[in-house]
C-alpha cells in the first residue's frame, strides 16, 4: 500500500482502485481492501462517479510511512505480555501490577525505536527514494502512465 | 522466555524445564521448545543426568534481550517486500533490482533501530528493573524459590 500512496502522490486526479491495482500487479480485491483501510485512516479520499477514485487527503510530505502501516496493519503494539508475573508460586497480585512489566517495557522502548524511523520518512521522501534508484525516470513514468487512460 | 533467562540468571546450577515451567506458571511443552530454542542459539546450555535442566551459557549482562527475542522468532526481517517494483507495465528488469527498494530499505531502517533498542537491554538489566518494581525482593525470593526443592 506503500506504492499506491507514493503513486497517488503523483496525481492530482483521482485514481480508480483498478488502476492502482493493474499498475503495481496487485490483486484487485487485495487492493481495493487496502484503499478502504487507508481512507477510513483518512490518508486517502475516495471520490464516488465516472471519475471515482482516490485521491491523497494531504501533500505526500505530510503523511509518514508510519501512518500508512498502521492504518494497513494497526497500531497494536507488536509484543503482548501475558502477565507471567501475576502466575505461578511467585506471582504478584493484580491489584499490584499497575504499570507495564519491565519486559514489556523494554519491548515498548523498542516498538517506540521502530515508530519514530518510521513516522521520520514520508511519502515524499519514498518517492525521491524511488526516483534516485531509477536515475529519475520513475515518478515521470508514473505520472504519464496515470494521464494515459 | 525472557523471564526464563532471568530465572537462569539467579541460578548456578541448572534448572530444570519443569522447574522453570512451574515457577513461570507456563505450559511445560511450550517452555521446554522455547528452552531447547535457547539451547540451539547458544543462550543456555543443558546439562543431562539427575540434577539435568538449564543453565546460561554466560553472564546475564551478556546475553541482550535481542539475542532471545531473535533465538524464539527467528532474525528473519518482520518486513517483506514482495518487489512490486518488478509488476506491472512499468515494471522494472529483475536483474536490474540489485539492491532493496527503497520502501524496504525505510523499513529496515526501521527495524534496525528496534533491533539496536533490544540489543543494548541484557538480560542483567531486566532482573534489576523486575528488582526495583518489586522493591528489590523479586529476585531473592526467586533464589530462595529455586533453592528450596
Ligand atoms: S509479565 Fe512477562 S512480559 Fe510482562
Ligand atoms: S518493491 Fe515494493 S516493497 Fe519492495
Amino acid at each position: 500500500m506503500l506504492h499506491s500512496c507514493v503513486t497517488l502522490s503523483q496525481s492530482r486526479e483521482p485514481v480508480p482502485a483498478a488502476r492502482l491495482a493493474e499498475l503495481h500487479g496487485t490483486p484487485p480485491a487485495y487492493t481495493a481492501k487496502h484503499l478502504q483501510a487507508l481512507s477510513r485512516a483518512g490518508i486517502v479520499h475516495s471520490t464516488a462517479g465516472q471519475v471515482g477514485g482516490y485521491i491523497l487527503t494531504r501533500s505526500a510530505s505530510a503523511i509518514s510511512v508510519l501512518e500508512v502501516v498502521h492504518a494497513i496493519d494497526g497500531d497494536q503494539p507488536a509484543y503482548r505480555c501475558t502477565e507471567i508475573r501475576q502466575r505461578g508460586p511467585l506471582g504478584i497480585p493484580e491489584t499490584q501490577c499497575t504499570r507495564p512489566c519491565a519486559i514489556a517495557r523494554a519491548m515498548t522502548v523498542a516498538q517506540n525505536a521502530w515508530s519514530q524511523a518510521l513516522a521520520r520518512t514520508s511519502i515524499a521522501d519514498l518517492a525521491t527514494d524511488i526516483d534516485s534508484d531509477s536515475n529519475g525516470t520513475a515518478m515521470a513514468d508514473v505520472r504519464q502512465w496515470l494521464s494515459t487512460p
